[in-house]
């Protein structure tokens, strides 16, 4: 990505305009390179990609400053579940043309993003494309030489913990297909506002970053559904999980709807888009933890305790009877 | 990008069967994390992102391996450009479906060029998407603090040197489309192949990197047409530039082509994918640019010199007039 001035072309202009103001860092060199330079001083470059793609990740119509905020926040949900503080990020942008109506509230939604969470773009590709509109970000964070949270490191006895509520983007993306979950919430636009946004734009848990590094003892966002990715995270830790499944966190309009039947606990704890941190911490640890992440203004809750053994994690009713899945979590393949 | 076990989807398995065998470096983690450490010590991290789209940059019945191998290749020639050696990359792949017999040569020829260049796979993203497919892939190298080279830089008098050869991939692709020099090469496999091959593989100039660092004074990869590319140069380093079009280094098949009238200079120097390195060198360091050039195995030709001003590069040909440009670059919009 480079915006230039002699000999500029439809792709440089572009770039220009509507991306070399949000290259705040010193070390984009204004996007008039060909490279970025992301300083380091010791401490470990933590380095992630995720991407967004119209269809898939995105509905056509979404705003385009949400789709926009979720490709960045996909990253830092990523980025803050290994306890890393946001360092800068790189953009691939696949487009089918350069419209202004769409481009100038993309790379606004983008740019207060990358203010809000001190994330700066550093450089990028923008390509055409003649099928759906791709993002992809590469998003780097730092932390402390060795001290990058992982999913492997869960012990026996801690306790396993949520941040914030499960299973609304799942709900936020039925109602904009017009699904039960719309009918159920007829009367009610500011439940369903709710849950839409919480799938078009997530809600990354930066400010738990340092929280997640001195307390938990493996750590990992749930993108693809809680289930699974708790497996992953057993898996990964050699351990296995009992979760009490009334213990897990509920949005109001969440629990409405599943009180009314409209919506199966089992489908929302399987369900991609949360990006919530999903984490180990040991019961020692808890009592701090709990602390540091109010501090942090970040809802946490534990649901459930890590066990010995490398069965499939369960996921108990109140009667303690094990609540049947639909899958444990979204695969593209 | 996670290879996981337990609970392994179908995403997971293909992560797990045919890029975890490519995640060798330590910081990868073995792909069963959510993110990668690239480790730092104090030397500047280069970043950089280049996306290879399908019936843009290569076409759809080009070999996987060959494909792979582009979008790595377009990326490091970037690198060398800075005078970065290579760190490590994220691969973001977007594919319709998951084939094993478009996977296996892909992940076999990606993992042979990042064991080649030194530039292991740190993590990446596995989406489906329904339309053409992507690669989008994040490049990081390592430069002493500082020593960065810029696309500013250039000063008057500076020798402008290329290395390779130009217009060749260019050529390659109107043959791959059945152009006028698939029909003047008819009786010349090898020529043909040759061509063909510049367009697939780019030639990452990788070892040339520290002479670029330690010799030049601005510095860019050719990917969008030297005149282009040069123009932006000039214009990142306020100057410009008179170039000697005779001079400018062209491959045995390219210079057939010319010669009997198929092939236009003007057409093969502001065409794109060339992933040849644009250089200025100080008059004073040229010599010593060129030894290390050739200790390095590199073809370096001097084709003209920057000059004081703000007005686009010239390109004279044999008798002083300007040689007529189709376009300056390729640009995406």
């Amino acid at each position: 990505m480079a915006a230039s001035g002699a000999g500029a072309s439809g792709e440089d202009a572009l770039i220009a305009r509507y991306f070399k103001p949000l290259a705040t860092d010193p070390g984009a060199f204004g996007l008039v390179d060909d490279a970025a330079i992301l300083k380091a001083s010791g401490e470990d470059i933590v380095v992630k990609t995720d991407a967004i793609v119209e269809g898939v990740h995105f509905l056509p119509d979404d705003p385009p400053d949400t789709i926009a905020r979720k490709a960045l926040r996909v990253n830092l949900s990523d980025l803050a579940a290994k306890g890393a503080i946001p360092a800068g990020f790189l953009l691939t942008l696949a487009l089918r043309r350069a419209q202004e109506s769409w481009l100038a509230p993309f790379a606004r939604g983008l740019g207060e993003d990358a203010a809000l969470y001190g994330c700066p773009l550093l450089g990028g590709d923008t390509v055409s494309t003649p099928g759906p509109l791709m993002i992809s970000i590469a998003a780097f964070g730092r932390v402390p030489s060795g001290k990058m949270v992982h999913r492997f490191g869960a012990q026996p006895g801690d306790r396993v913990v949520v941040t914030g509520t499960i299973g609304d983007a799942t709900l936020g993306l039925d109602i904009l297909k017009g699904g039960k979950a719309a009918a159920a919430l007829a009367d009610d636009p500011a439940a369903r506002d709710l849950l839409v946004a919480r799938y078009r734009v997530p809600q990354p848990r930066s400010a738990l970053a340092q929280a997640i590094r001195d307390h938990a003892s493996a750590s990992m966002d749930v993108s693809d559904g809680l289930a699974g990715d708790l497996a992953k995270l057993c898996s990964a830790s050699g351990v296995s999980a009992v979760i009490d499944v009334p213990g897990i966190p509920l949005s109001a309009p969440a629990a409405t709807l599943v009180a009314r039947g409209t919506a199966d606990i089992g489908t929302l704890i399987s369900a991609g888009d949360d990006y919530e941190i999903l984490c180990a911490v040991p019961e020692n640890r808890f009592e701090g933890f709990a602390r540091a992440a109010g501090v942090a203004g970040v809802a946490v809750t534990p649901i459930g305790t890590m066990i010995a053994g490398t069965s499939a994690p369960k996921f108990l009713d109140a009667q303690g009877r094990e609540v049947a899945l639909p899958r444990l979590s979204y695969s593209h393949f």
